[in-house]
């Protein structure tokens, strides 16, 4: 079996191609299994799609609506005042205009993370210094020692995601707030929560109400992710009125498209449906992670987004397997030799329904048993630290 | 007769809103006879919005693809390389950009013209100088007069619209030529040719091949314009290498919305329909002019868009009269006091289909028999003049 895809596509160091894009034209879109692009599968509801039908056309023929006006409708869903509230063209519009507004003079960002923190800066011309996540403490934050980075390299801005992009891992709420407290008076802190949504089915430790309090942070939220419609091109900041006012000065006007607009309007009625899209999806990860743990030769490390960081054994070419994924079973999976702080032996695996997932870890299977792996080496991490 | 629109969000001092934002929730949207934003009524052709229909799930759920790729579809269609195209979220994200990837330490523009070459640098810090475009001209570009006062005040750019919104008027390709030449020493010349479609139906006098070859001049387009779907988002600007490549790596990543891609892709494989809508619209302008003219109350501009500039007498109230068309008539016109070198006196108003402006006529007729016009002074233009 052979999938008539462009694997040089994937060459592209800053980010992997979709799906959609490695098959354009191609007959045989359904056939592929992507797990790079990490999409709510359980939403939109068909409802919200029959409306995008009904309306298209004529939502098309017109401006969409102002800024300020659109961000009313995500304001009123989060207890926020409208002003603090300013909608981009994805959070990565917002990310760009950031780095322009503010002067960042030194920025600081832990990697290895999502590409715009890090290759947006760097070709734009801003001073960035990366704070390596180890593997030994399973890529989670230490916040002692970014603090400790942060002052001895004299770091003004300071941008996070959280959960990270691409390994997954959540800081706690209480030690985030202790890193506020303690760069008050830094000019800049940005909290990218683009998967937060996805971190817990109760709690969704958000610091938006934190951010308006404050007179130096910006949390970023992504609306395409959470939604399941990377496509649509919708994000959003939330901060002071002040910086508000001077972000929303400097993005374009009608930044919104009008198909986003519209399924913004009708997404935020439907709490429960998204409610149990967000629980969905965080069962699968749970199954993913389950699947991914029988073989020996990935390391699994604990998430809390939706998708999976794993670690190839070091012996095995992770490119090489990768494209093996693809071309023999259709499978996409993200490699992350392109991001800073990371090599090919990583990858990151989206959450998918449990059917994909299966056809997923069927193809591991077999790609993996054709392998050598009697001279695998033992995983730098001890299993019993992995929990 | 009455129509239920929320006359208040007229009040916006930057833009006036669509009829779709000013009847949102409504019903009776069906109703309101636009001439508000010049789409184009006769594109995209019903093949593609069944292709955007069969394909919209699946475009949306994933990325759309990258800029340089998507630019590779307009280059081609235009014969030009890829390097020399940059896509934008509309031209006016292009026009955000060029304000922070640019120094631009003086800006001239003609006025009255769009709203983001007058409001965007004021907002934002450009020094920005307005050149007068003269009702004794007709609002006709004076290039001499332009070229002095650029001079004159010591200006570093200079963005003229052409034709330029809301007057209509276009500048002959010589006379801008010799403006490029005698002003090739500026750091930055921006022509904004959004509504070049609609100049003609034989010469569409682009100079995108001169921007090309030169060292200081960008061309912006819209493709929102052209293929009458404003709410898609959707431009581009066509420069040298590289300072496209400089515009590029400023924009944000997947800029370009899925369901722009889309339209993109498909609308240049419609040549024929497309030419046949650029005519029609054209068609369509000359009949609004002629309408319009029958009224001793208006004096109409000539006019090389898909909209007609046309003048108030003086004794008339422009608000005034703009809110019965809507709210007796359902008829929107775009009153320009929000305008610099404008007052609301002046109307733009969109070419429509014929029936559309039939109506229009019929509601002006209404609207003007019932005010005492015998008080009318005479126009400041005498009508050989006009054309």
């Amino acid at each position: 079996m052979g999938f008539s895809v462009d694997v040089s596509r994937l060459d592209n160091r800053c980010h992997t191609p979709s799906a959609a894009v490695l098959h354009r034209g191609s007959e045989r879109d359904a056939a592929l299994n992507d797990f790079c692009v990490p999409v709510n599968a359980y939403f939109p509801t068909p409802e919200m799609l029959r409306q995008l039908h009904a309306k298209l056309e004529h939502v098309l023929k017109y401006y969409p609506d102002e800024n300020r006006n659109i961000a009313e409708v995500v304001a009123e869903n989060f207890d926020l005042e409208p002003g603090n509230v300013v909608m981009g063209n994805g959070s990565t519009e917002l990310i760009a205009w950031i780095h322009r507004v503010w002067e960042m003079k030194r920025l600081m960002t832990p990697v290895p993370t999502f590409g715009r923190w890090t290759d947006y800066p760097l070709e734009n011309g801003t001073c960035v210094q990366f704070h390596q996540r180890r593997e030994d403490e399973l890529f989670q934050l230490n916040v002692d020692r970014l603090l400790a980075e942060t002052r001895a390299l004299g770091c003004t801005a300071v941008a996070i995601c959280n959960p990270n992009n691409p390994t997954g891992r959540l800081t706690d709420r209480n030690r985030l707030l202790e890193l506020l407290d303690r760069l008050a008076d830094l000019e800049l802190i940005v909290i990218d929560e683009s998967f937060l949504d996805f971190a817990g089915i109760d709690d969704v430790p958000t610091m938006i109400h934190e951010a308006v309090k404050r007179s130096n942070v910006i949390v970023l939220k992504s609306l395409g992710k959470n939604f399941g419609l990377h496509g649509m091109r919708a994000g959003y900041a939330v901060t002071n009125p002040h910086w508000a006012e001077k972000l929303r000065r400097a993005v374009p006007a009608w930044n919104v498209n009008a198909v986003a607009e519209l399924i913004i309007r009708s997404g935020f009625e439907q709490q429960d449906a998204y409610q149990a899209s967000r629980e969905a999806t965080i069962v699968d990860r749970n199954y993913l992670r389950f699947q991914l743990e029988q073989f020996d030769q990935l390391t699994v490390f604990p998430s809390e987004a939706n998708f999976v960081f794993v670690k190839l054994a070091e012996e095995l070419d992770g490119i090489q397997i990768r494209n093996r994924l693809l071309r023999e079973f259709g499978v996409l999976i993200r490699e992350c030799g392109s991001k800073f702080g990371s090599t090919s032996q990583y990858y990151r695996i989206a959450a998918r329904p449990k059917r994909d997932c299966d056809q997923l870890a069927a193809a591991f299977r077999k790609v993996l048993a054709t392998l050598n792996s009697n001279t695998r080496q033992e995983p730098r991490i001890s299993s019993h630290l992995l929990g």
